[in-house]
């Protein structure tokens, strides 16, 4: 794997982390939430209108409720496998980016074709769901036809290391 | 791959098509579809209350169009590659698998969460929906954990051929 796109990968699961920690989780559990990150939830749902994270149907609760519990623990396994260059990565990566891009299709869908929100508002959310979508699939694509994504090199080192 | 597992997921492939054909895409193009397509979408749809595939909201229709144009496609391709037992089928069925799965998680959670169903519906709605995420879920398992699917012998065969 080029060595941007890793850092590209790296830098999307590594932000991701806190961002459904301190944000995304909000739609399930907002009431457990401080004040202060209360208000940051508010200000972003406010000021752009995202009213699915506002009032999240049950079909986006299901997204979320797969965020905290398969999501979430993947993305600490896929920091590691990028760091380490580890090529067990390949298959979950596969599974995470299908999942994924699914997940924000269906939310783009709801977004862009209902009439709640402005034209402004619609390509403000867009910025914001486009690298959820985008990156997943890259995944997912990158991770399909490349067999070894990290090289040979990674598997030798991990057998020199074993001898 | 066992052999009863095989035959399993061949049926479910085959069966998909018409199914998918004949009644899935009336979500979406209804208008299209001869009087007595219709009468069974809407001897379905009436009898067993399923609102969503009757009155789709545009996430739902999200994933008809996959259906359309991704998952429809991709079935030819399984049934032949299932059938022949060929083990680039792997990454294809890991990518439908985690998709269709996901597809069907947010449906499960719109009707059994809403309260527009009956517990008599939802059983039987829940009844109708239950293979379409098992399957897809078991064939992302399975290839997940097993590299070469249809063991070496398919590309032994595939060797003993092309010499």
């Amino acid at each position: 794997m080029h060595k941007f796109l890793r850092i590209a990968f790296l830098l999307y699961f590594t932000t991701h982390i806190p961002i459904t920690l301190c944000i995304d989780l909000q739609a399930l559990l907002g009431h457990l939430y401080p004040a202060i990150l209360r208000s940051l939830y508010d200000w972003y749902v406010d000021t752009f209108n995202d009213w699915l994270f506002a009032r999240p149907p049950y079909w986006y609760n299901s997204f979320i409720i797969s965020e905290l519990c398969l999501q979430l623990p993947f993305f600490f396994f896929a920091c590691y496998g990028l760091y380490y260059k580890k090529n067990w990565l390949r298959i979950p990566s596969i599974v995470y980016g299908s999942h994924v891009a699914t997940t924000v299709w269906a939310i783009g869908a709801e977004i862009l074709c209902s009439d709640v929100n402005t034209v402004n508002e619609k390509l403000w959310l867009t910025l914001f769901y486009t690298p959820y979508f985008a990156c997943p699939l890259m995944l997912t694509l990158y991770m399909s036809v490349n067999e070894i994504p990290f090289g040979l090199e990674s598997i030798e080192n991990k057998n020199s290391k074993s001898n």
